[in-house]
């Protein structure tokens, strides 16, 4: 029983002397394996090509939240992600901070400063505005309870359409839910029902001037329609933690657009310690037999 | 028994109802009154510089949450200011949006989106970070209350250490208070003890790198030594939403620089509705010889 370690390099020194007190063996990087029928459990971003290699694996645990980057795993071959609190209170501060700047339009007071303009516009109470989360996983409740607290008036849209005591749609009743949302924050996993979700038809659906705050991935968001919806008065404006491609080029429109305030994918980064924290986990729960910490539904895809 | 109403002609349409409504009498402006000795109470930014043409006035009301832009009432005439439950949430929101957008690094992103510049750094939980609240009046325990749910490790200063159940600092322990400050956040009343306070013997206390997040009065914060603390690294950056003078010149180096973020003072606005409505409180109490709401206490300066 052993995992092999093929994440970031800069990570190993806090793993390895974790997994040393544990009892357990880590092995970096393919080039030390000298057993692969010794692996059962590969933590990665990228798993290697060729899973065959290694007879006995039953897990591959991406070391950052989301899972949407990797292939289909062979037959018996679970898939986790890494939970880590520390991830859901990064990405709760920065939507948290992104909803408050688009609700105090700090857009345009970030445009009228480059121009040296003092000019103050009506300023509305959080509970004038009415905010809708795409995506009420663990995540999604925190920020739902954040917002509330700071007087927001926060609905949900969930598969499951439960699970909080945030006022909760589901898929079949999405246009009342983007009907209600001055601002709309996606916070969903990236799978094939949830790609390109950000576009025309939702747009259109929201009240005129809303304002989208997007910290799923780029792939939901059609920048295109993003673009159409600027530009025509629908969506008022935008703040955008994921792009894609990432990085953004040099030469794309979003980085000028003053209605646009752009993160590089900083919501939240896996702190080292609990990533090797929830690995450990990981390798108990297998050693015992015991649910997976983090493990992902593959059909459903998160 | 009348109100003298010489605030923002605009809120006139919604006080006049109101007043006529609740059967008491507002004068719209001084070439109106017909009969000074009428006036019991004068709603005003600025009052007349010659109060003594009103015989019978008792009170004199802001209509801003501040007083410290009006001179000293006469003999037997009291001070009241504005108490809005919306000013406070405004102030509250653009503070928590002020100290995440610092604690997050935006100055730092915003550079390097004019540079098109597409670059992480490391994120730092909200829990690593202390706030040190000047002010810990009303408005001051709601900010410490918001920023401690999102996890920040928050104390106040106030002048009288008391209040609330968070750890509150006096004026004799300072600089105990400024020592653990990571994140500095003025929400001081302007008076002659708390003039020019943020400068720099105050920046020189903070931890190395500290970050100043101002919503106090322009007159607290000595411009001069924030640029110094900036140059020298003392202070990593700052969002203030008022400066002395108002509006700030348009050839100011604050406009240019990287570090700091400003807004037009709109940290708050008194909605027109709920002023006309304490206005109207303030009228009740002279009536009926009750304690004023808003209450200043002229010695103390707030």
């Amino acid at each position: 029983m052993a995992m092999l370690f093929l994440s970031t390099p800069a990570r190993l020194p806090v793993w390895k002397p974790m997994f040393d007190a544990a009892g357990e063996t880590l092995i970096a990087g393919e080039d030390a394996v000298s057993d692969p029928a010794q692996v059962t459990a590969i933590a990665c971003w990228t798993p290697p090509a060729d899973l065959s290699r290694y007879p006995n694996l039953r897990v591959v645990l991406s070391v950052g939240a989301g899972v949407d980057h990797l292939p289909p795993m062979p037959p018996g071959v679970a898939l986790a992600r890494t939970l880590a609190p520390g991830i859901e209170a990064m990405v709760r501060d920065w939507v948290v901070m992104a909803t408050l700047m688009l609700h105090r339009d700090m857009p345009q007071y970030l445009e009228q400063g480059r121009a040296r303009l003092w000019q103050s516009h009506p300023v509305q109470l959080a509970s004038a505005r009415r905010v809708g989360i795409m995506g009420m996983g663990r995540i999604g409740a925190l920020v739902a309870q954040s917002l509330s607290a700071l007087g927001f008036d926060v609905a949900g849209l969930s598969r499951s359409g439960q699970g909080t005591d945030i006022q909760t749609f589901t898929a079949a009743s999405m246009d009342a839910f983007l009907e209600r949302s001055d601002l709309l924050v996606c916070l969903l996993p990236l799978t094939a029902e949830t790609r390109g979700i950000l576009g025309a038809r939702t747009f259109a659906a929201l009240p005129r001037g809303a304002r989208l705050i997007h910290a799923g991935r780029g792939a939901h968001l059609d920048l295109q329609a993003l673009r159409t919806a600027l530009d025509s008065g629908q969506l008022g404006s935008a703040m955008l933690d994921v792009t894609e491609p990432e990085p953004l080029p040099q030469d794309h429109w979003l980085w000028d657009d003053p209605r646009v305030i752009l993160t590089p994918h900083i919501a939240a980064q896996t702190d080292a310690t609990e990533g090797a924290r929830h690995a450990l986990a990981v390798m108990r729960a297998l050693n015992r037999d015991t649910p997976l910490p983090g493990l992902v539904d593959q059909a459903k895809g998160y």
